[in-house]
């Protein structure tokens, strides 16, 4: 990836959703690499025609916990990160309530994080899992 | 998937994007299975925090335009069409411009679809792949 | 899939490992779809050329296991098991010992069920983690 | 990956198959990027219980072609290629013939190749599709 983010565009800590995270109403609940947690309150917006919740909301949730989560982590050591691969699969459908997402780092090595990230709807039921890969890559001046 | 779409809320052929799809800008191009395309116009509120398309853009794209293409495709058969795995990769950041899919459908099954999305640039450079699989499944009543 | 194996085929409770699986030294430990368990011993055969097990043990290993403990699980439903897909991430690499795969079934369907697998070595470190999807459908005379 | 390949363990340019590609008869046709292939000849030895072949030799199939082909474009740039990801989609079962992968490189960045893959049986029918990720990085003495 050739992004070259400015300092200016990093997020701080204890920042909130901003760009396409906050347009889709992305909470951060906890950062922890152990078992970082954000969700979303479903509404209208996040359907798809059937009225289920589509399932680029469930992948958007996903990356942009993992991608905060990984940042958070590594960015004391000058470096910045971004998503290389998001695998989602759908489990159950989702009409109303709430869809949040826990993520557990499987993998923090010096160029490559792995997260699990489960989506659970607001009886608990698991209804999307994602595999994010992030890159971690030196921020570049 | 336990999901039963209602006939009032099954999309016609040649509607416009709604929900989900709408809200991001998603515009159809072509539902051809053989290769469809649809695109989203960038603006600030598709980007992350360091001024790039947010990865779920693109997962949204992806699978707002199979899912749209496999429906139309299956209709007829009294079929329906639900997203059941969305793996996308990414290749190249997008800070503004156009992200354009066109995707072909690699399994036509009788209970799963497979396609296969490239998402480009306004200059045309490969993106982001995108593997969708779509389930196929009996409409409800 | 349009597989329609026979019951000649079908393997029995209890079974060893067969074709591909025995050919690469797959030993069963546990096929209880909440924690299923199998094992193989390194050798020279597993590895790539710079001496590190080769990604398609890992991947082959998963999939044996998933798919065998899937289809002990339905089977009494007259069902069999045949694998959708296979994701398999690596993650550290390994020379010698043992690889051993540990899966949890985390969506058991009717038409489908998903795994998350984790692969391990002789000191107990994560090396790989694999999703599996399985098909489940009827046997087919 | 922290893996430390020596030069005695890195293959040559036009050098057959080692290791676990040789020992489930992998034949490379052609390694280059844009269009690398490589052919299993089917014999009882491939298959899983039912009778077709075993996902675990698609995958592998794909990857050691795509990390051949990614090693002979890397190496005069002293890097080496590991496998990073393994996504396999099967299908179509083969119960006999060849499986042949044709394999082409979507991405070739400085620490990372992504690959397409499609496999087809001696009928040229599409039985399997793949994407690799393949990691590359500088060989460490």
């Amino acid at each position: 990836m050739n992004d070259e983010p400015g300092q200016q565009g990093a997020p701080d800590v204890g920042e909130q959703p901003r760009g396409f995270a906050e347009e889709i109403g992305v909470e951060w609940i906890d950062l922890d690499p152990d078992g970082a947690r954000a969700r979303i309150e479903v509404s209208a917006k996040h359907l798809q025609p059937y009225g289920i919740v589509h399932g680029g909301v469930h992948a958007a949730l996903a990356e942009s916990l993992t991608s905060a989560a990984t940042y958070f982590a590594v960015k004391e050591d000058g470096k910045v990160a971004i998503g290389q691969s998001n695998d989602t699969a759908f489990l159950r459908p989702v009409r109303e309530g709430t869809i949040e997402a826990t993520a557990v780092a499987r993998h923090r090595g010096s160029t490559t994080w792995i997260w699990d990230v489960e989506i659970r709807d607001a009886e608990d039921r698991l209804c999307a899992l994602c595999r994010m890969t992030i890159a971690v890559r030196e921020l570049r001046d």
